[in-house]
């Protein structure tokens, strides 16, 4: 009979109402979110059998890092082999509490210019990018490798050398493309002075790597840390980057607004200059979620009708 | 006696006066310039049977690019195979006189950073760029051959597009590195937006490319374009990055002081934002040039008595 239900299902028409609490077009993944719910609430609705992989496959197709998204927890995205991407997709390396003290902060960092959308610019690259090639098969395999084995040890210091050289990677082959693709902008040159700084000082002082940056297909930082050291680094952040909303504090890093900038021992300073209020319009400080959640009737988009009940405001 | 002469002029003692007209540390190859002004200076002083190239592999150990400078004209720097590098020196490719209508703009680009010099930084991505080896050995002696062809046989086309390729390249592996190097800026970013929309335009009008850029270690373009466009590019080029000083008109494209800007055909103004006054601060007009010259006595820097004479002010 279970059979007999799906193919019924199936053939629902549906409404679908679809809405994003994340900066869209950002280089934030927020077409990511968008594919993997769209996705995800498709599978729920027709009760496939599919397992989140399977799915993946299929979500990718929207936007390549969707397949990502289906899973919550540390994800990889398998590049496969078959020139029709079909065995292209994404696994849980671990599940959301495997490393509780990782936390992000997300720098978002104004940019004037239009940005390239990263869909057509991967394209372009992979039209053009002498190096890319050299890239994807004989340096990200064994990156990869190495550090979904460092998030299963919890090593921070290989975690964290390997995703900054990794996204600088990513952003010589965008400027390897022809034209040039550019993400990062003067900003972002001087959130990455600050951070490698930061990891400097913390060296020579006889610690490790406190840090890392990342940047996605957009200026905005990623800036991945163990929770005891995120007070310090929203502290940094605001020091160089002052901005005009208040830092919204969710895990209550300061009892207080952010005020005197401790400076960890041996840091310079003059590593970047004080850029002016608003070149980062805001932080936002996270923590590895959740994948996709079938949300109960309450937090509907459409009403009893089927049609769009009103939006949430932003 | 030829050999007792060298014999006892290398015995000679010397005092050096040294000076440059050129911004150093700017990524304007003006430590290339000194190098190559010291080494020739000293084979003709000690009348050194040796020819250009041979003292080039001197001069390139003072800074790599030295090596270069020591011929006028077009000039080629063959890698070498031997790890000491005493295989690695320059040819002339054309003589200064082939190709009259190249010319060249440099874009002096304000930056605030205090810049990576190109010495230290070409040796932190050898050490630690996994691109670099690729480009070195896969792509750039390819590039090379062509760009040689097209120099010779004065294709603008080729040449205009090699150049632009192989200056992107050149800033991926720098970001490649570990930690990452930027020499470019955003308004490096916006000129190379400019000349892109500028290229773009002329194609899809039927011609061909008129300008190409390059930036070497800092955030200074240089634009090589053929006599006839020059003024279309110095034009655009002060619209969107305006300059205090006027711009010294060696070859008098302008009759009067460059007005009323005459957009080519179809090309799109929104590329870039109109930047604030001086992040380009001045505009050097020039061309291919000759090599080192033994100037006549009455412009020595030294005085009779071999004592540095007064300096030229800048």
């Amino acid at each position: 009979m279970r059979a007999r239900d799906s193919l019924q299902i199936s053939q629902f028409h549906v409404h679908i109402a679809s809405y994003n609490n994340f900066p869209t077009a950002a280089g934030l993944a927020s077409s990511a979110s968008g594919f993997a719910a769209l996705v995800a609430s498709l599978a729920a609705l027709y009760k496939l059998p599919a397992n989140a992989s399977e799915l993946s496959v299929i979500a990718r197709q929207g936007s390549g890092s969707a397949c990502r998204s289906l899973f919550g927890g540390f994800v990889a995205w398998e590049m496969g082999s078959n020139p029709d991407g079909s065995d292209s997709f994404a696994v849980q390396i671990a599940p959301k509490g495997h490393w509780p003290e990782m936390h992000a902060l997300i720098c978002v960092v104004s940019d004037s210019k239009k940005g390239t959308s990263s869909t057509a610019g991967m394209q372009r690259t992979v039209e053009t990018s002498p190096l890319l090639e050299y890239r994807t098969k004989e340096v990200v395999p064994a990156r990869q490798k190495r550090i979904i084995e460092a998030i299963k040890a919890k090593d921070f210091n290989t975690f964290a050398n390997i995703t900054m050289q990794d996204s600088n990677q990513f952003h010589a082959v965008a400027l390897d493309t022809d034209p040039p693709i550019f993400y990062m902008n003067d900003t972002s040159r001087a959130i990455i002075a600050v951070i490698v700084e930061y990891n400097r000082a913390s060296l020579a002082s006889g610690h490790g790597i406190k840090a890392a940056y990342t940047f996605d297909a957009g200026p905005n930082a990623v800036i991945y840390a163990l929770d005891g050291n995120m007070r310090q680094i929203v502290n940094l952040i605001q020091y160089y980057f002052p901005q005009s909303v208040p830092f919204n504090d969710p895990f209550q890093l300061f009892s207080e607004a952010p005020g005197t900038l401790v400076l960890p021992d041996g840091f310079n300073l003059a590593v970047a200059k004080r850029a002016e209020v608003g070149a980062v319009s805001r932080l936002i400080h996270t923590r590895v979620g959740g994948g996709p959640r079938v949300l109960d009737d309450s937090e509907a988009l459409l009403d009893t009708s089927g049609l769009p009940s009103e939006l949430p405001s932003k």
